[in-house]
C-alpha cells in the first residue's frame, strides 16, 4: 500500500514531509485538503491527528504526525538516502541545528509573518520589531553556515535544510506583500542581504521533484505591493 | 576518552541527558557548573556552545548540544538499549510524542513556573491561568497515556519520557512554594489528580543511576509554603 500524506497548500510542516518524500523518491497519494473548507479538522482526519493539524502521514495501519517525527520516520524505514545523516555526528548536528531553529528563529519568524498576513503591523509595532531583530541575527546565523557549505549540515542535503527552508520561503513570501513594504530592506532583495542563503534557496529548488512541493496557491498570484 | 557532560542543577534540558547516560550506562565526566557565577557563558563553554546554555556534551573532539540532539548522538552511538525505539513506528511515535509536548505543553509549563520562581504571579495572572488551563489539558493527556502503559511510548522507557519527566519534576517543585498555594490544587496532590503520572514518576525513580541525576541543590532545602 503507498503512503498516503494529507497536507495543505502553505503550510510550512507539510512542504518539509513533501520534500522529504520527493528526496527519497518514494511513491505516495497526495492529499490535499482545503483550509477554509476545514477539511484538516474533518471527523475522518481528526480521527488520525486529534490535534486536527497538517501534515498527517499514513503507511498502512501506521499514522503519525508532527512534521519531524514524520522525517524521522521515513528516514528509518525507507534509509536510503539519509535525511539524519550516515554517522552519530552528523545525526546529532543536523537535529542540534533543527532545534536551534525552533528554539530561537521560529516563534520571531512566524510572528512577523502572521502579522503581515493578517495585517496587525501596526498595533504590533513593538513585538514585530523585537522579531525582526532576532530573526535578523537568526538568518546571520544561517548565512554564516551556508558560506561555507552548500547546506545546512553536511556535504548532502538533509532533514535540517528541508525543515528551515520552508519558513524561509514563507517569510520571502510575506515580505513580498504590500503591508510588508517598511520590513521587507532588512531581508530582500534576498541576493543582497543573504547571498548565501539566496545561493541555497536556489539549490533546494533544484532538487528532484521540487516543483511539486511547491504550495500551489502560491502560484496563482503575484502579490508584491 | 570518556564522554563529557557540562550541565546545570535544576536544568530540565540538562535532565534529560543525565538520565539517558545512566539509562545506557555510560561512563562520563560531570562538569557540574554554577549558574550564579555565569560558569555556562564562561570563554570555555561559549566556545562549545555559543548560545551559553546547557547541556553541552563532549566526546572526544565532536561537541554537541540542544538536549534532544544529544539523546540521538548517544543513540546513534550507542544503541543499546534504544532510546528511540527498535521499529520506525516505535521511533516515529516517540519523536511524535516529544514534538507534541514541545509544541503544546512547554510553553504553558516554563511560564507557570516562571512566574512561581520569580514571584510574578499576581502580575500575569490572566497569563498564568490561560497557561494552568492548557497544561492541565495537556496533562490529562499524558495521564491518559500512561494510564494504559508503564511508558510514553512502548514497552520501555524512550527519549520521549526522558524528555517529559523533568518538566513535569521542575513543575511540582514549583507548586510546592509558598506562592503556588492557590494555583497547586489543580495539580498536586498528583497521585490524587493523574494517578497514572504518579506511578510513572515512581517508575522512573526505580531506573538504574536515577539518584545521580536528581538535582544536588533541589536536596537541600524544603520549601513547602
Amino acid at each position: 500500500m503507498a503512503l498516503e500524506l494529507y497536507w495543505g497548500s502553505g503550510s510550512p510542516y507539510s512542504w518539509r514531509v513533501q520534500l522529504a518524500l520527493e528526496y527519497k523518491q518514494l511513491a505516495y497519494d497526495s492529499h490535499l485538503l482545503d483550509f477554509t473548507e476545514q477539511e484538516h479538522r474533518s471527523p475522518q482526519m481528526l480521527r488520525m491527528n486529534p490535534r486536527g493539524r497538517v501534515p498527517v502521514l499514513r503507511d498502512g495501519d501506521f499514522v503519525v504526525y508532527e512534521s519531524l517525527a514524520c522525517l524521522l520516520y521515513l528516514d528509518r524505514k525507507h534509509p536510503e538516502p539519509p535525511l539524519f545523516g550516515r554517522s552519530p555526528e552528523e545525526a546529532a548536528t543536523i537535529l542540534r541545528v533543527i532545534c536551534e531553529y525552533q528554539a530561537y528563529a521560529e516563534q520571531p519568524l512566524l510572528e512577523i509573518v502572521a502579522a503581515v498576513f493578517f495585517d496587525t503591523l501596526a498595533e504590533k509595532v513593538e513585538e514585530v520589531t523585537r522579531a525582526m531583530h532576532v530573526m535578523a541575527a537568526e538568518a546571520r546565523t544561517i548565512e554564516d553556515r551556508l558560506a561555507g557549505s552548500d547546506w545546512l549540515v553536511g556535504q548532502q542535503v538533509s532533514a535540517a535544510d528541508m525543515t528551515v527552508f520552508p519558513q524561509i520561503m514563507l517569510l520571502l513570501r510575506a515580505m513580498e506583500r504590500r503591508e510588508a513594504a517598511e520590513l521587507r530592506e532588512r531581508f530582500v532583495p534576498i541576493d543582497r542581504n543573504y547571498p548565501a542563503i539566496a545561493r541555497w534557496i536556489a539549490r533546494m529548488e533544484q532538487l528532484p521533484g521540487y516543483a511539486r512541493t511547491y504550495p500551489p496557491h502560491w502560484r496563482d498570484v503575484a502579490t508584491r505591493g
